[in-house]
């Protein structure tokens, strides 16, 4: 049965822990820093997963598997991955009973190890480009953690390809930058900005990072994917060549990308709310429940009306009939709304008599009678109807939380109150973006994209011109 | 271009490497003990996991994620456990900058990590059964290693599933080992024996070890897949008990089950010959190649005719056209060979001309022309039929190379000879089983379920009486 949530009113990130630990998507274990996903919450990454493997399959890429544990030397080859890595390293020093050589670092992510069988693998022109993608676990040791957003251990996948010239590299980058925001917006119904990072947020050893972010219930940031040019730096440090078809070397040009199980707690800050777990149709386990409402004397007659419907629909949709016993239908309804199923059919004895069905929407408690007849048809359309909604509502919160700011003050205020996406002019300076930050919490998100003209504009802060409009936000 | 591979008959070890290598299934990494599974091992790796997932699912089962890094500590609960795995084990000492307080092992095996979190989830009969499933990468430190068939790092799945009483314990650890024998046998075309392990050959923690066991094409045995009974033994080191239906406090039973990549191995070496792999159509991941024969005066119509052929199968089939001018059709035969292709489409001008195709099959060479219009029909019965060769080959190899035996000399001589699979009579005592290891490197595989009445019978070493038949082998 489902225990209270505390309402997101009243502290935002206490109803997030409770949504996750009551609608059983993951618990805290005992190893620090490491979550466990349960399975509810499992099968939402299952979900991501297989849709998203699709998408890259459909772009020409293929899966492969590189090994967990990397030669210290490696990391150190390529002068900023390892300053970007070194303090959230786990290191296996002892292994078989003795004590290695060479310690191994468990992989924070796997450029390294990936580039350096690149070199064996690319010698010419005609092996290029190379689109290798992993779904893989990896570590990076974090103190302060919080369940799906930020743990030691996470699952993800790290696409890594190499290609013959920078244009091609290039536009790779975008074009999985562009995966991740139609992934996002049409399947997680999660509206994104993109754009590339300021230098001082981008990944160790990329030129460019380029993010997909989205806008919380509570209006701040969340970086759900991130998309990088990382010019030659790892072929450099691996010496990976290849014969153009001139018969010249040239160093190879690669890109990495990743999302990962972070995409969860981002579903379940953008769509959840008092009740529970809010999850889009589209990626949802079970599309809805049959929920047969009866006593003893008619359990047979209802349970059969209902197993009837389930039967019609079981082809079509992810249907589930829930018509265990020794819970009653109010307990069902109440719990099946706190695991987020996006549609609840109802059918009691008067249902029956009437050859009616109860139909009620998660995302917004809508209730209406339909024939029983009409009901799959019409689950199909309330499915679509609630993608549709949820996708709409999460926009709807970003525009109504994105500012076009030019004043320093109301910068502020903005943040001192309910916080938001500010888009304002930025002087293209990293210490007056470390002090915004100091004074504010807030950071560069992104610089976007598309950018207005931007005539005799200065940033706000410091008073110095600004080419660029950037992103701003408290971000998780 | 496919290199040479070194036939069978010649060395049966190298073979298997230069399939492996040379079909780019996996190659060495730069990291001691570990491979990188290359994009086509991958692919057979993926297809195993999927359909094998669909068989959990369908038995009830759902997936979840447990954390990489276990406490040491854990891993001593279990008295059999830690005696079984601490000399493979793998230790993280350093973290985060930081010497950590406990050391951290890499699984071996998640029995632990997993029992400590049912302790929470586990209160009542109402919880139980528990049924998950995990798919993982676990570390097992080895000194020598085998591509596919033993490395330190594997990717498995393991199943941990809790139950209210030993028989229902009993009857999923058979129930599993029962899904293993059919995905061997019906995905895989490779025939098992199933049957219980003898308690030396038994998991560390587990009261009784079920095994799949599969003979290879050197005679050689290779363990496929093994469900645990765990009695109470990690329910009681890690205090897990619930509350019956009649309010009393009982320690929980349990099961475990896994299967790795090592199948990957086992597909490889059951059915590939000296031009490559083979692989079972069920689990190809590319079912039929469509090879248009096309000179630079005769190409568009060619290719014109492959991909007409091409659209027509695309969607009922694992089909692609390889219409790459930059290397030859003799090529492309023998590179589709080498990577296991089930059928092989050839389409010249001639064949155009008269509206016919050639088609050959991977399993045995033998080429057969067709009329166009019939292709699909006919490549959907040469995929069924070579599903069925493979299965019926493998299971002759078994057969004509299993053995009863009640004298000791004849089991060495056939062990000094061929080798096998040989049935006799075991005494039960562990010294005798460990002296026969010792004399003839052969061990007992399994006992099998079905035993024939054996009165007065003796083991052939020892002469003590036996009252059971066990098979042994050597084994991969
Ligand atoms: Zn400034
Ligand atoms: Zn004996």
């Amino acid at each position: 049965m489902a225990e209270k949530i505390t309402p997101r009113s009243e502290n935002y990130s206490q109803w997030y822990v409770d949504i996750i630990l009551n609608a059983k998507l993951a618990d805290y274990s005992p190893v620090k820093g490491s979550m466990v996903i349960r399975p509810h919450g499992y099968a939402l990454w299952e979900a991501i997963q297989r849709n998203l493997d699709d998408m890259f399959k459909a772009t020409g890429h293929t899966n492969a598997y590189f090994p967990l544990l990397i030669p210290e030397s490696f990391i150190k080859k390529e002068a900023e991955h390892v300053e970007g890595f070194s303090p959230e390293l786990a290191v296996v020093t002892h292994a078989g009973g003795e004590e290695l050589e060479e310690p191994l670092v468990i992989r924070p992510t796997s450029e390294t190890i990936i580039w350096s069988m690149y070199k064996k693998w690319i010698q010419s022109y005609r092996d290029l480009p190379l689109l290798i993608n992993q779904w893989a676990n990896v570590l990076r040791w974090e103190k302060r953690t919080r369940l799906f957003l930020r743990t030691s251990e996470f699952l993800w996948q790290e696409g890594h390809t190499a290609h013959a010239t920078e244009k091609e590299a290039r536009e790779e980058t975008l074009r999985m930058l562009n995966v991740y925001k139609e992934f996002a917006e049409k399947w997680m119904a999660i509206p994104v900005l993109t754009g590339v990072k300021s230098p001082s947020e981008k990944f160790a050893g990329a030129i460019d990072t380029y993010a997909i972010e989205a806008m919380m219930q509570d209006h701040k940031a969340l970086q759900a994917g991130t998309s990088h040019f990382l010019g030659q730096n790892f072929a450099k440090a691996f010496d990976v060549t290849f014969q153009n078809d001139t018969g010249s070397l040239e160093y190879v040009w690669a890109t990495s990308w990743g999302v990962s199980t972070r995409l969860v707690g981002a579903l379940i800050m953008t769509h959840s709310d008092d009740k529970g777990l809010v999850v889009p149709p589209k990626l949802s386990p079970v599309e809805a429940v049959i929920i047969p409402i009866f006593r003893n004397k008619n359990k047979e007659e209802v349970v059969g009306y209902a197993r009837k419907l389930y039967d019609r629909m079981k082809d079509e949709f992810r249907v589930k009939l829930d018509a265990d016993d020794s819970n009653s239908p109010g307990w069902k309804f109440a719990e099946w709304e706190m695991l987020g199923c996006p549609v609840r059919i109802e059918l009691g004895p008067r249902d029956m008599e009437n050859g009616k069905a109860v139909l009620v929407r998660r995302d917004n408690g809508e209730k209406e009678i339909v024939d029983i007849e009409a009901v799959p048809a019409r689950v199909g359309e309330l499915l679509e109807s609630i993608q549709t909604t949820l996708f709409q509502r999460a926009l709807e919160n970003r525009e109504t939380h994105t500012y076009d700011v030019d004043s320093y003050d109301r910068f502020k205020a903005i943040f001192d109150g309910e916080g938001g996406f500010i888009r304002m002019p930025w002087c293209g300076d990293a210490e007056c973006e470390a002090a915004i930050k100091e004074e504010t919490k807030a950071t560069i998100r992104l610089i976007p994209f598309e950018q207005p003209e931007l005539k005799g504009a200065v940033c706000p802060r410091c008073g110095k011109p600004a080419d660029k409009i950037a992103v701003y936000a408290r971000s998780y």
